[in-house]
């Protein structure tokens, strides 16, 4: 089995971008990813992609003159992208294909008007559990438990919105306070309109091939997935925080990390100001119960101990779904080759990718991707 | 590395069902494939389909009870349920999973009215290239060549829809006469309605694992994949004999085969009359330029040299895209274990499921796979 690097990576610029083709978007992610690793080609291709039309990949392949190797596009709800990450490693890491690419791409502006709307044939859609309210209700037991306050959400916004201004591909960035992050306008109570990811179009790409030494590639040092945990009604924990939890164990023990969250800056999967506060107790970046606290004091900020989306996550880049995960990959990848410019975390030699989603049938399609990248 | 076997398998019934949910059509394919290897769950799951909503594996699986496990949708235009028998192959193979289900599933009825059109901002959608039309072309290039005779393109019509007499599964078969065939109603000259696929809803699927020795499991002893070869202007062949031809010499040189086309029966992508006449000489079944005369004659029906399609192939069964390639996997697992009725080929051997398709983008979504199974 072969070990698995990085060893390029780009992105389109992220924002709502209704004039722009989609496969525009994704010609930009991948020509800037083989620049970034010095190729002309692959032998193979995996896609993530949520609501991309059929042979979406291939167009954008072919426009690149690509053409005559395998394509393979995957979905996996949120986690398509490090879902397509997740496949081109295993084709790697068993020498199946030699360099592979994997490619996430997605245009919500044209895709879909709005939340995105669970199955109304699913129990959660008779209830009326689109994505927002969904976060909502793990932010208002986070509330009723005391193990949050309204100021301490806020201060997720605040934290990624200020990290975005030094990430000129963000679709968003500003320096706001608590005050005006909670007087947004509401979109699901506590949650207000600063504390959603945006609508947002984009794509994103790696290059993944064996690791060399000597080269500036970023190794993948362990990596899992997990899916399909539906609802966990006896689980004391809000939905989403038992199979972040499970996977990132998973990914832990792959890396062969000496404690859970022993990384020096971690990307995560921020769609809501709770998401991320449950996602970094449930990866062990903090203590349990201590997310909210840790956002408000400073310490997953930027210069803090655990920094967390220095990227400024996704309320600030936005959330084109399929693109997400790559983005993820890109920004850790930058950061571990100490590219980041003003969000660089100085010294940074270990960073974690996680990504968590449900389908448009949020309770059955939960799909959780972790992923321990290494510096050259 | 493992060797792989097909240790169940199981499909829906087929035809236009949209009162009937996908998910319970889906249900019938995978508890009859868990029922055909006697198990109760698998470790994980790849998942094929082109038009189903996102998370519609996940909710299959919920209703049998299957959930906390990796899934994986897969997407590869008519390719996409045997690019999900491939993945899940690759996975047990290389040892990544112990038992792996591939699902196959789509709803044409609900998810499409009339020929699926190509992208209008392709080349091909601007010229009109809908999917009966391109086969179309392909027939009048072979027409002009003297390389068919319309008779010889309605033989294949006549034999499959025979062929399907004796499967109860299919949406449509019957005695026609070669007259008949020729005076149904035109679609895109020269191929009339009774030689085009029709409009299905279905599912199949298959469950993998290590061969064991003495046990019933079919063996998969070759496969492969190519995907994404456009148009070949400068190849005298027509559209889709080439990546035909190529994915075959992959999965043969991985079978081992003595020679092209050494294979009891094949199950072969029939979308159009002409198709299984250039798939059976580019897959080597018949000499070049005998695809036509061979059906004529005899030589690919049941009794003949080279049975093809046995089952009634996508003309009679129907076509729900992501369904059709394990479904094709289905009926050769039937034929080589000598389950097949009325439809049996005596003491079947080696069986072979060809699967090529474009995606919407018919051009730059060409996808083909082949497999070469073998009797326990």
């Amino acid at each position: 089995m072969n070990a698995v690097a990085v060893h390029g990576v780009g992105t389109s610029h992220f924002g709502r971008q209704p004039g722009r083709d989609l496969i525009a978007l994704a010609e930009d992610a991948v020509r800037e990813a083989f620049a970034d690793a010095a190729v002309t080609g692959v032998d193979a291709v995996w896609v993530g992609t949520v609501f991309g039309p059929a042979g979406v990949a291939q167009r954008v392949l072919r426009a690149l003159g690509v053409t005559g190797i395998p394509v393979i596009t995957v979905e996996n709800a949120c986690a398509s992208g490090t879902t397509a990450f997740l496949e081109a490693h295993e084709a790697v890491r068993t020498g199946r294909y030699g360099r592979v690419l994997a490619l996430g791409l997605e245009q919500m502006s044209t895709a879909f008007a709005g939340a995105i709307t669970p199955e109304p044939t699913d129990p959660e859609g008779r209830s009326g559990l689109a994505l927002p309210a969904l976060y909502a209700m793990a932010a208002a037991r986070y509330l009723h438990l005391g193990a949050v306050t309204p100021e301490q959400l806020a201060a997720v916004s605040v934290k990624n919105h200020a990290h975005a201004l030094h990430n000129p591909r963000a679709q968003y960035s500003g320096r706001y306070t608590v005050d005006e992050v909670l007087a947004s306008r509401m979109i699901a109570d506590p949650l207000t309109v600063l504390q959603c990811c945006p609508t947002s179009d984009g794509a994103a790409a790696a290059v993944l091939a064996p690791a060399e030494r000597g080269s500036r590639g970023v190794g993948v040092r362990g990596i899992a997935l997990r899916t399909g945990a539906p609802w966990n009604h006896r689980s004391p924990h809000v939905w989403g925080h038992d199979v972040v939890r499970d996977t990132a164990a998973d990914a832990y023990a792959a890396a062969g990390l000496a404690a859970a969250g022993d990384v020096d800056l971690a990307e995560v999967h921020d769609a809501f100001t709770i998401g991320e506060i449950v996602t970094t107790e449930a990866l062990g970046l903090v203590p349990p119960g201590d997310g909210g606290k840790a956002a408000a004091a400073g310490v997953t900020a930027l210069g803090g101990a655990h920094p967390v989306n220095p990227s400024g996550g996704l309320l600030s880049r936005g959330h084109p779904l399929g693109a997400t995960g790559l983005a993820q990959v890109a920004e850790v990848v930058w950061q571990l080759r100490g590219e980041a410019g003003g969000r660089q975390v100085e010294g940074a030699r270990l960073g974690l990718v996680e990504t968590m989603g449900g389908g448009v049938s949020v309770l059955d399609g939960n799909a959780c991707v972790v992923a321990v990248l290494e510096a050259p």
